[in-house]
């Protein structure tokens, strides 16, 4: 390859200590970010004002507005990150629209022959028609090879570097700065983590997620409780939970109880509400 | 007030027989929409391709994109409504920021002399710090009259409009193009219609409702029962659901009663997977 | 392939009888539009009052805004298209991020076998690092026909839809629902309209601006005559302007002149104004 | 005012040294910036790869950048500030929509009596529809006390927040955290720093220019250089200047007068390049 049309930030970036690695060939390197947990309890206190004393602790504060939608305060804290990624993957990302992007151009830069291969082929799911599932045995042609002669044949060739790409799988490896406000991470993560998303990309997902942990730890950690891990029950769904708690005795619920599980009281009141509504739905 | 500093569309509309009266002085008015539910089923179809043939209609379509927060199809549709609102409402309006708008400005028409006094006065709730709650008498004192006085006076004197107006008071009304997609739409009336949003907001929220359930009668559906109606719970809450429900007998479900309530065969499995899921938790 | 797998959409519209042609596989048609250059003229009048009452009709209105960079209006508009495109040229469109977009997903449809083959191939630019300029022979060798055998022989061997395709080349062809408003559209036809911007996109963006020309014809002039064929000049230029004007008898305008080109005075005055401007520059 | 309902913020930072003051009461304070020019750089490599070697220092990238809008990489920065501001200014501010805030609430928290009052005013421009020009006398009657008077009454007497706030003028100070990319800040600067723009909101951009100058050195001299006092001309203005141009002698420009207005041997092509399209133009 070239001198001249090599990437400059792909050469440089194969030894960053900090590159996750991710897939074959791919990584997440977390570059910067903005903004803490306490970034995030200090917008809300603009807003709220006063009213957020008595929510005096950021975790308690940071909890109440992951509850209760609040989602703009969330938005006063960013990251940045390097994400190495296989194109369809890629195309899968850049789909949230609410971030930053800068990603290699194949018009100005040679692409380097790294491509995706599964270590581990996934058999079509018939209940769910967007996945694969089970693991199955495949021995896969190699398609790609021919098609990385084939690109560097046509630039040997003169043939301009945005014409003679198109030949290219989309399995071939991209790279791309990626900056997003933790709300829309949180977004992100919350489709992308899901089990339904494709395989590879929960991968970079998962990673994003650790990376995120670790600076944002109760952001985080309120994500898992009231978004990740929540269920949602729709207006049907709503009156046959009430048909079964019919049966069941109220009053085993003692607030002590919920406080076992890390609630606090506001909490605990906001559940007795939620079920009192269930018991009163009528239609 | 001089006919050249006259707001020619303020005027125009005043006798619009499409405007939907709201407040003292305000109103909507759907001026456009474009596309339909069809609109959003066939986007969706682009997408899924076949694995929507066994979704044959559009309304179960619909139905499981809003089920399954499959947004995007939703934003194929857009309407565009005027408005008139006062300023402190319009506050709260404007902070929905994926939407279209244009809105009258001061510095270039006179503000006619029209601003929101409440028929009802209502009482600072002491549970909810945001929100006022019972109706209580109160005597107000017109203060409003005093500064468009001062408006005036100042306009007479050759002030400038731009400088002028900064003496009005909030309460005064402003007139506005708004136009936005239909999932955004939604999103807006899940946060205004909710009984924490100022009381004022809720009575345009609920005009924008019942305008767009008249030409989206199976998105405003689906948003009802999925979205409007649902309720979530957290990890925590699931916790203390699978207590409750441990005491209930399941074997009171039959498919047949959920499809008593409307649900889908479909959607019985999505359910009766959510209650095996909540058996399932060990914190 | 498959009746359960095919997509739907890509199958229906091979015959639309407004697909227009693009490539070898591609089409553009615009499915819908929202408001014209009324709507636009209408919107300008809430914000500028009766101030836009001495620029009365609505080219004049119309011409001004796109003058002034009043954009808020030309968002009041919408258009939605059905694309059909090569993934490395979609790769670009999707860049543009305030638009709304649904694509058909190769993991719920089986792909057919449609990629994009240059008719000519051009030649790596010297001067232009991002482009490809003079035609050139070049005799390429197909891969893609093996990429799409291993294609569908993955797809027959049981593996999944999602992992099956990642050997196909970016120069496959998807379909997608494009939605924007026609500020951003305008956008769009700047950026992809541009010479340096790739052949292909440009193609498709000749198509857009023709379609849109036919509904929002006044619109359209605006753009050509204010953003499309402008030239902007840093302050170095406009130093070294200066400097060639000087020897420039300024006296040869007269207003008739501007008035033969097609400016009002309202835009003649502007012009005045420009050039006075650059000669009181001083650094 | 009760100590339950004070704005903890708004007292907070009444004596933060890094507040730079606007207006009688309002105020900027930029509390913390993510990258520098460095990292803008930076992000460019990544897509246009070794192409930007030639360009080889950060200060010559940044200004190709700017002179070409390739604006991503400028998203790739971002500043949060907390400002305040009064709300018939702010309400300009929030028009927008690229930028992250939390606002004070008068739901929540007492607001203070602060209101702007200019300390001189303008009277009505008669050329200009949207602005004020010349200094004027003018005794203005204050209004404003009685207005606060009337809504610290409301409150004395259990009125709610919300609805007792309706009758304060639009001139009241808001306190707000407003996050925004650079390049979005910079449109905003543009847009503000324009003289057409409210003399008030002009201060707080200047204000918020210069701090971004601090910060952002090479970003914001190639933003002068490029963007603020640039001029454009549209197709019939470059008609005009080509017929002004005619009569010059061109040979005045030799390379070396371009380098002595600090123009690298790159731009003096592209402006050579510009001309010579004026003069070929044929329409």
């Amino acid at each position: 390859m070239s001198e001249l049309t090599k990437n400059i930030v792909w050469d440089d970036v194969k030894h960053d200590p900090n590159a996750v690695k991710v897939l074959d060939h791919g990584f997440v390197v977390l570059k910067e970010t903005m903004g803490s947990d306490s970034t995030i309890a200090e917008s809300a206190r603009v807003s709220y004002g006063a009213g957020t004393k008595t929510i005096s602790d950021d975790r308690n504060l940071i909890r109440y507005l992951m509850r209760h939608h609040h989602t703009s305060p969330f938005e006063m804290a960013e990251a940045r990150f390097l994400v190495k990624v296989p194109v369809f993957i890629w195309r899968q990302w850049i789909r949230h629209r609410t971030a930053n992007v800068n990603e290699l151009s194949g018009r100005y830069s040679e692409l380097p022959e790294e491509y995706y291969v599964p270590d581990e082929w996934r058999a079509q799911s018939v209940t769910n028609k967007q996945g694969g599932e089970e693991p199955m045995f495949y021995e896969s042609k190699n398609v790609e090879e021919a098609a990385f002669d084939e690109y560097r044949n046509r630039l040997n060739e003169g043939v301009s570097r945005e014409l003679a790409r198109t030949c290219l799988p989309v399995s071939h490896y991209t790279l791309a700065y990626w900056k997003c406000d933790i709300h829309n991470i949180m977004h992100f993560l919350k489709l992308r983590l899901h089990s339904h998303a494709q395989h590879e990309i929960q991968l970079y997902a998962r990673t994003i997620y650790t990376l995120l942990k670790d600076r944002f730890p109760l952001t985080v950690e309120a994500f898992e409780d009231y978004v990740l891990n929540c269920e949602s029950f729709s207006r049907m769904e709503l009156h046959l939970l009430k048909e079964m708690l019919k049966q069941s005795k109220m009053t085993i619920f003692t607030e002590a109880r919920a406080e076992d599980m890390g609630m606090s009281r506001r909490e605990y009141v906001e559940f007795s509400n939620k079920i009192s509504k269930i018991f009163n739905f009528n239609k």
